[in-house]
């Protein structure tokens, strides 16, 4: 391993301490998030918060940035930081990781039921002949569900949740496409649990078809219904795991 | 303002610049926006990325904090960094940030429809009374519409967010939540906007004391229902002001 670029000037300052980082971090975050600095406040210049927080204005630049990065602060050039958000999507998205499987796909169920609705009333000729495309090779990787096999189930999930998000697209909304983009890696993550560990149903090839015959036919009503019937059924399974019936 | 720690060292190493760690952070996160780096891959160390992209050790330990703090990373002491997630939650918000009004009302429909649902499922007496508080605490700054007025938009707008995060958490899930309270802070962005530059109708509170009372009688399609009615009128007027009928 290389030296240290710091190893020869023993007498310099010495780069920001991570943990020193981290605890600026968390100090500014707490401001925020408390209240005692709003959205649309300015907040105090880096030579009085590091006064403040007794660190150097190296550590508070560090910690800004990690913040500006965030969306929680907006750095303004010539003129000042500002709060932009109350709550961080990073420290958001690592809460939803913690959350439950069945948490999920009620969440799940929400985006992509409207996401279908919309899609039937959107869709466009490419747009049908995608979800036809994307609906096709997750159905090849489907006829292969023996766990022996040499297909990852990572990447079987991948192709289902590509089909899903090609519903989303077809609904013409860059707000509904862009959270459950974000959302489907919090999704890949449990279902990929979910399927090795218990025995959840695997919504197949038909029901997925069903979806994409509404939006082709312009059927919002439909079309949401068969979203949800592609969810439903597992949420319900995943009760009967939890609460067996006597 | 006080003179840099720095000033008096100039023979010492520069911290980072902030320019280069940006570039850095850039870099990074196309190698796992593009797939070259795919999601549980460990990354290659510190060392040799500072080789490879010819920065200091410093400048790739700043990216891979900040990109640790978003999620897109997560470093295991004694082990490595690793791919986390692929999507960069705070870029993701950034872009849904700049998308339109209808496009926010439309997925904001989406997550309150779900939420009054399962809130009439699963509320506790507990709920409903945060229920009719908050609700009462956005009826009385309601009685104020007067633009004039010293209640400023931006605080009944807090009150009536306030109001559906409550419905929210009276559905008891807390993937929804987090990711309702995530998009609230875009909504309210967006509507303190609307509200202040167009006529667009402003649900009263007879429309949200609808939604309250079928939570209270456990009656998830009409709560559904009554809070699809709160945000569609709104949905309409805009496309009778980007379309007006002849």
């Amino acid at each position: 391993m290389p030296a240290s670029p710091l190893a020869n000037a023993p007498l310099s300052p010495m780069p920001p301490r991570p943990s020193l980082v981290d605890a600026t971090i968390a100090t500014l975050r707490h401001q925020i998030a408390s209240g005692s600095w709003e959205v649309g406040d300015r907040i105090p210049p880096e030579s009085r918060l590091a006064e403040q927080l007794n660190v150097s204005r190296g550590t508070i630049r560090e910690a800004v940035r990690v913040l500006s990065h965030a969306g929680m602060l907006e750095v303004r050039q010539g003129d000042g930081t500002y709060v932009r958000r109350r709550v961080d999507p990073g420290e958001c998205m690592r809460r939803i990781d913690r959350a439950g499987l069945r948490e999920h796909l009620e969440v799940r169920r929400a985006l992509e039921v409207e996401a279908a609705r919309l899609a039937a009333e959107r869709r466009t000729e490419a747009d049908l002949s995608r979800l036809h495309s994307t609906l096709e090779v997750r159905r090849a990787l489907e006829q292969a569900p023996d766990p022996d096999s040499d297909i990852p189930l990572e990447h079987f999930v991948d192709r289902d949740l590509q089909f899903h998000l090609t519903v989303t697209d077809a609904a013409h909304n860059p707000v509904l496409s862009e959270l459950y983009g974000l959302f489907a890696e919090s999704i890949r993550r449990h279902i990929v649990t979910a399927l090795r560990d218990t025995a959840l149903p695997d919504p197949r090839h038909e029901a997925h078809l069903r979806i994409v015959d509404a939006i082709a036919d312009r059927d919002p009503d439909r079309a949401a219904a068969a979203a949800a019937a592609v969810i439903t059924p597992m949420i319900e399974a995943l009760d009967g795991l939890l609460f067996p019936s006597p």
